[in-house]
């Protein structure tokens, strides 16, 4: 008797515990239930903003979003989250979870740590001096003065330092920050990455410059009504089989994709009547974070993880959609008649010309503007002097000399001035240091699953080139986009392709893809 | 010495008491601007309800929807909202604070003492049965079946009652309801305007149908384009000086407007190609509640009074632009040739008949399609109804019969199913009982408020003749749109047009009109 009700009483306190474990996971899930609801109002408020808000309104907008964010982040950080993600990863409670539950509950105690560990005092003053430096950094710009942004930026790199020491990190501060964009990616690993490649890349762009035969675009130029771009940018979206039902297409003047809620995926393009390959490939873009968005599991609704897996990630499905399927022949076999129907002056260009056309390599100044080849050698410029300014090697004093150098080292062009050089990102002014990798991370990884969708969906590219896009839209859900945040970045790549980072894989494809259309 | 240092303890109380009253009052209008965030939030939720929302995020919108509502609602009635506005009613305190602040508190806690009055078990209760209610409603609509609504509607009338009997009332429980949309105003009143109203306008409707000369309207018919139809509206809200940089026109199913936050007043319409004049008088209607939520003094922003003064102050805001502008000599004088120019076919369409078309007055079973001389006999029915609801001389089991036999007396119409009598209406259903009359109020708070504005402007129709609708818009904003709810919808009635109700305006408004367009 004596040992039974030991174990009893041992069977009940686990049963406790283990019901106590369930009430609150129950009470942690009403919580980001209740932040996820906030999030919602203000992604529909920060939408608005940027398409239908009328002009005199965005002083009182900016105070409804402030209030609204704050009482989410609030509810993120409060003692309430804190009291249950205490209990909810006590290892014995944790692997009780089912799957997805311990995703939610690892990504968000991930994410609560790391503000936590911000002294709040610390933090105002940085949104303070954030502000400053982001207001600063226009007007720099737009007058092309470094020289007016200098001490702001030293002071969002002296931020960076120090949350990096708070955040800690075993090698590089750098590390310490990516974290934040591209989870459990190094500043080593970066570098492994990117000095082969740039190296392989710059010499191959050299190559394909002096001995290529560039393709003719002087059919690009003219005039292309908006209502007409907008049809062509729907038509390739409802080929992409983005969900109308789910989502919008709208009008910004910085193109975005929104998550506004379960069943509601904006996005947004911008139409130049001279240009008419920048809405359609602007809306390919956006379309592929779209689908990424629409494709997470309904049931990760709300659970802190109904979101990309990374910039990284989420970036590699908007680029498999711009470039991998919208810049590739067998797209074009599929869409050039409707592209023809859309705009009847193209039937005397035939569709080759049109695709080695939008396959021009050029290299330029400006990184929104820079093709598939010459994009990356941006961001490894960039990276090499925000790891620099991290970790005290480069000074921002020095940063427009670096800048101008290594553009001209790697794509042989210089900044007539700083506004087309140093100071074109908005990034680095509003404390976004370690965030430019994710771009070229979204572009290996991009070439990494196309080429894992060509191994396993048999004959893909005739799948494309007869307008089918469905079943990779359905393998890439299947593979990537249901799964949301569940997963670190490299797991999910590993998932769906067998392998972790490899660019390679990118440098193939340019290589393959570039030799061809420049007739190397 | 003694003397005086009585009078300076004296002073420092008083000085100490007013100051706590101050530091409450900055708490008051902390709280209220928190109120105010979250109500702009919900608004815009709203709005995209009703105008952008793909169709799978209404559940999801929905859930987010009822949380913002809910914590605003919260706020409205929580402890700290109770002692603030307990402290600043305090006569010695009320009487210190600025008229504008006077305003603010009386309203707010008008309100407050309200929705604290009904038991949260009891108003918990009656949110699910109105719910139960509204669905009811709609199924019973589409299938014409009263039964299947009677016994909800029962219990909306029952709820009716016992609120009205906790919210207290001197003469007639019906006065506690209609104190939720027109304030001060009473069901013997009521009566005294309606009595003697009604037989005229049936006297004068039987004079006019047996006897004028009914405009021809055949021109009217024909296919119009959704585009140019936006065009018309557009021009007529710019030509109202509706200022389209602090607002928008969409579309939506119910037009409808909403103040979204200072700076952001939105309307909507709606477009049916065969119907010419829908949109345009519907845009010019809401135009006028667009200008009045527009006029608004922007230091009551977010003080809970900016907002109308009451449903009937607000309607006679888009009565007055739809009716007294919108379908008089004098617009079309002006506006014809706009609409000439949008729809040429109307070139060969003389104004005058098409002025006399505009105002074709037509008994018919539907009040939202009544004309401006029918559609006060639709309310007055309900009002007849629904008071004698309120106080058990009329039971809902017998309101299809008495409703068939007053739209018989009053329109000389009658309903062939209760889908398009009883039934037609969704106010009921969600226990918006004694919302009707501000209906009739704003017609005839217009034509009063229009017969003020041509005493004070001289010569007015001239004015709105050449195009000049500012003046107009201006005298209305002086002397009712910029005080928001600061007054009860009597004194501000008697500010802008020195008397109380006055029910004769209309009548004479609507005789010397309908005799002229009716040749009698």
């Amino acid at each position: 008797m004596k040992f039974r009700s030991v174990r009893q009483a041992r069977g009940n306190s686990e049963f406790e515990e283990r019901k106590c474990g369930m009430d609150t996971l129950k009470k942690y899930k009403e919580l980001l239930k209740e932040i996820g609801k906030l999030e919602s109002a203000t992604s529909l408020l920060a939408w608005d903003e940027r398409t239908y808000i009328p002009e005199s309104a965005h002083e009182a907008r900016a105070q409804v979003l402030g209030k609204l964010s704050k009482m989410a982040f609030e509810l993120s950080v409060s003692d309430e989250m804190g009291q249950y993600l205490e209990e909810l990863t006590k290892e014995e409670v944790f692997q009780s979870l089912s799957e997805k539950d311990r995703a939610s509950v690892y990504w968000v105690n991930h994410d609560y740590n790391r503000f936590k560990a911000i002294p709040p005092d610390l933090f105002e003053q940085y949104t303070i001096d954030r502000s400053k430096s982001e207001f600063a950094w226009e007007k720099a710009k737009a007058e092309s003065n470094f020289e007016m942004f200098r001490p702001h930026l030293e002071k969002m790199v002296d931020y960076a330092r120090r949350f990096a020491d708070i955040f800690g990190y075993e090698e590089n501060p750098y590390d310490a920050l990516i974290e934040d964009y591209e989870p459990g990616m190094t500043a080593r690993e970066l570098k492994e990455i990117i000095e082969p490649l740039r190296k392989d890349l710059v010499s191959f762009l050299q190559e394909l410059l002096n001995e290529g035969e560039p393709p003719d675009t002087s059919f690009l130029q003219g005039h292309f009504p908006k209502e007409k771009q907008k049809e062509l940018s729907t038509r390739a979206l409802e080929a992409m089989h983005y969900d109308f039902k789910a989502g919008r297409l709208d009008v910004s003047a910085h193109p975005f994709t929104t998550k506004i809620g379960p069943g509601d995926v904006r996005i947004t393009t911008r139409y130049i009547e001279t240009e008419l390959l920048l809405a359609l490939f602007g809306s390919m873009h956006e379309g592929g974070h779209g689908l990424y968005d629409q494709g997470i599991d309904k049931d990760l609704t709300w659970t802190g993880i109904d979101t990309g897996a990374s910039m990284g990630i989420h970036e590699s499905q908007s680029r498999l959609w711009e470039n991998y399927v919208g810049r590739s022949r067998a797209f074009w076999q599929f869409f050039y008649p409707q592209l023809q129907e859309v705009f009847p002056r193209f039937e005397e260009v035939p569709v080759e010309s049109f695709y080695r056309a939008v396959n021009k390599v050029e290299p330029s100044l400006i990184r929104v503007e820079a093709d598939e080849l010459t994009y990356n050698l941006h961001i490894m410029l960039r990276f090499e002097l925000e790891e620099g300014l991290v970790n005290g090697r480069v000074e921002v004093k020095d940063l427009p000399e670096l800048w101008n150098d290594a553009m001209n080292r790697y794509l042989g062009v210089t900044p007539p001035d700083d506004a087309h050089g140093v100071l074109q990102d908005v990034h680095w002014s509003g404390g976004m240091i370690g965030y430019f990798p994710s771009y070229m991370l979204g572009n290996l990884y991009a070439a990494q699953i196309f080429a894992a969708a060509k191994r396993e969906i048999p004959s893909l590219e005739e799948k494309i080139a007869s307008g089918d896009l469905l079943t990779l839209r359905e393998w890439l859900r299947e593979k990537i986009h249901r799964f949301g945040r569940m997963y670190a970045p490299k797991d999910i790549l590993e998932k769906a392709t067998g392998e972790g980072p490899n660019p390679n894989y990118f440098l193939e494809y340019v290589r393959d893809k570039f030799s061809d259309v420049y007739r190397l």
